[in-house]
């Protein structure tokens, strides 16, 4: 990409475009944004949507609870690291752990393709139950439809979650500062790396698996010790990139990201390279930025560093501004790159 | 259906029939009894999963919650009396005002397939948003995917719910009592027989709309009234014979149904004979049975046939007595015959 073809992100979006959806309206970037902006949110109109957040915060009966729905069409339904019912539990838990929230309950409502196997649903439910249970977490309600061979594609789950927020701080994008320190948990990229070597039959030297986890359990530590944090993204469909373009816009935020201090394994550098794929755009499952106040960098980092999830945890750039959304990537020989929403995602189907 | 087929609501479920999922696994009937039995709750096993109600009743920081989730893969999206969108809102908030709760908050999880309309999508968006506010929720987070052609049916939604219960009662199969009286809002089948006929292109004489409405309203009067509810359950896959049935082997309960009380228009009726359904295990969306103690009935109708969803209210049956699941049809001349679950639904892809 180049800063020609970028998209300025204070335009208002273009119309009618495409009649119909395609593959890359789902796929987090800047085709689903305006799927958002101009069908979804007009009618669904209310304030609580402007959160723009992961989970919404609601309040009710004088407690504080986030509230999060999510669908999960991955493609295959197995992979190295996990499969779709891991994902399916932790893709809400983390939704609800951006807000800072401790994961309560969840549902759970399957869209089965008719002659799907049993024996892959129940490993699938297996992963499902011991996922949620790992993070003391029940799925408490669901729902099961079953639809004709050649109208689904074995199995969707679709996870809602709610839980409770234990704090007094706003965690999301309004809560950014000019100045705020940005974290990420870990080395990006190998999810989607694992999908598409799954899905393509590919062989790498050394064998990616997924990052697929929970980040409850770790932001809940952040929390426990009294961590100032402004806000939390994690870094799903369209990778870290798309996450802080995404809080950039909604937030109007110019960001400054330095390219070398983004963790990314050399098998998922080579692999990113002989597949085409940028690593920055590319999904993850496990992995999330933090939005932190300078004063409160080292400590947060060091408590990372000493959970399983954030061993390589880094600072990887820094809010310069407020007013214009605009993201700039620094290499390391300090040439700056604009960066921008990909119109869809590089692998559609990812999660 | 004879009493030699009749299914012993008692007995463990049988094993292994089927290796790969069916369509009557998903139609509300006893494969689907089945599959939740056998493969969903062992794998997500805990206490909640044991309310066996619409909606799950939740402790949260002191204030009683209910939440819930469904799918809508109803076939087609537009039918006489309603579309996708409006069910998918409609039936979560029954869901929700089946445990007593007042809906408060929803979440719409879109499952797209490439290629599918946007105009359609604003139809079907519109319809949720209106009939959201309609009933003073809001759908305050939300999802979208897109799979490919050919690998969904235009489009499939998940709406996910959150209620506050305002009031002591627990509404649900535990409370049900022996000597309860069994009163339903309205006439059967309307549902079911505007999508078949919408679906097959079938023209009867009178038009016959889907009866798709929420009945939180109504349940917020009799609540409001103070009425002493036991159970309540909206009539949805398999009509009214499943949801009896179902409350009655979880609730394990001797049932006797009036034949000759149970509301169904001639049009319906006619439709039924000529397609060879049998209207009490046709599908509803805006009607409900209730269960209630003798003193409560008379009131509970007069309360029911002042409300616009509830002018066909009827007194249908009653408990007759605690310990053994079983339900009894007597007809106009006296004779009973046992009903039993079907093994799937009369039509797949009903909601």
């Amino acid at each position: 990409m180049t800063t020609e073809q970028a998209f300025n992100l204070n335009c208002p979006l273009p119309i009618g475009q495409y009649e119909h959806a395609t593959l890359a309206h789902g796929g987090g970037g800047r085709l689903m944004q305006q799927l958002l902006e101009r069908l979804i949110r007009p009618a669904f109109d209310n304030r609580w949507l402007d959160q723009r957040h992961d989970s919404t915060v609601l309040d009710i009966g004088g407690s504080r609870l986030a509230f999060t729905t999510d669908g999960y069409v991955v493609k295959p339904l197995f992979f190295p690291g996990g499969d779709i019912g891991k994902l399916a539990v932790c893709g809400t838990l983390n939704d609800l752990a951006m807000s800072g929230a401790k994961p309560l309950f969840l549902s759970a409502s399957l869209i089965i393709e008719e002659g799907f196997p049993f024996a892959d649903l129940q490993r699938i439910l297996h992963s499902m139950g011991e996922t949620a249970r790992a993070a003391g977490v029940a799925i408490v309600t669901g729902d099961t439809k079953v639809v004709e061979n050649g109208k689904g594609d074995g199995l969707y789950i679709v996870t809602s979650g709610i839980g409770s927020i234990e704090h007094r701080m706003t965690i999301g994008p309004s809560s950014i500062a000019a100045g705020d320190d940005i974290l990420v948990t870990g080395d990006i990229g190998r999810h989607g790396v694992a999908i598409i070597s799954e899905r393509e039959g590919l062989r790498f030297e050394t064998s990616i698996a997924s990052d697929c986890a929970d980040l409850s359990g770790l932001v809940a530590e952040l929390l426990a010790a009294g961590c100032e944090l402004h806000c939390l993204r994690d870094l799903t469909r369209g990778g870290l990139a798309s996450a802080v373009l995404e809080l950039a816009r909604d937030a109007q935020l110019s960001i400054e990201l330095d390219e070398a201090a983004i963790p990314v394994l050399p098998q998922v550098s080579a692999a990113c390279e002989m597949l085409g794929f940028d690593p920055l755009y590319v999904a993850n499952e496990g992995q999330m930025t933090l939005f932190v106040p300078p004063p409160e960098t080292e400590r947060v980092l060091a408590l990372l560093h000493q959970h399983s999830l954030g061993r390589r945890a880094a600072k990887i750039g820094s809010v310069t501004s407020h007013g214009e959304a605009r993201v700039e990537l620094r290499n390391a020989f300090g040439i700056k790159r604009v960066l921008d929403l990909l119109s869809g995602e590089q692998l559609p189907r990812i999660c």
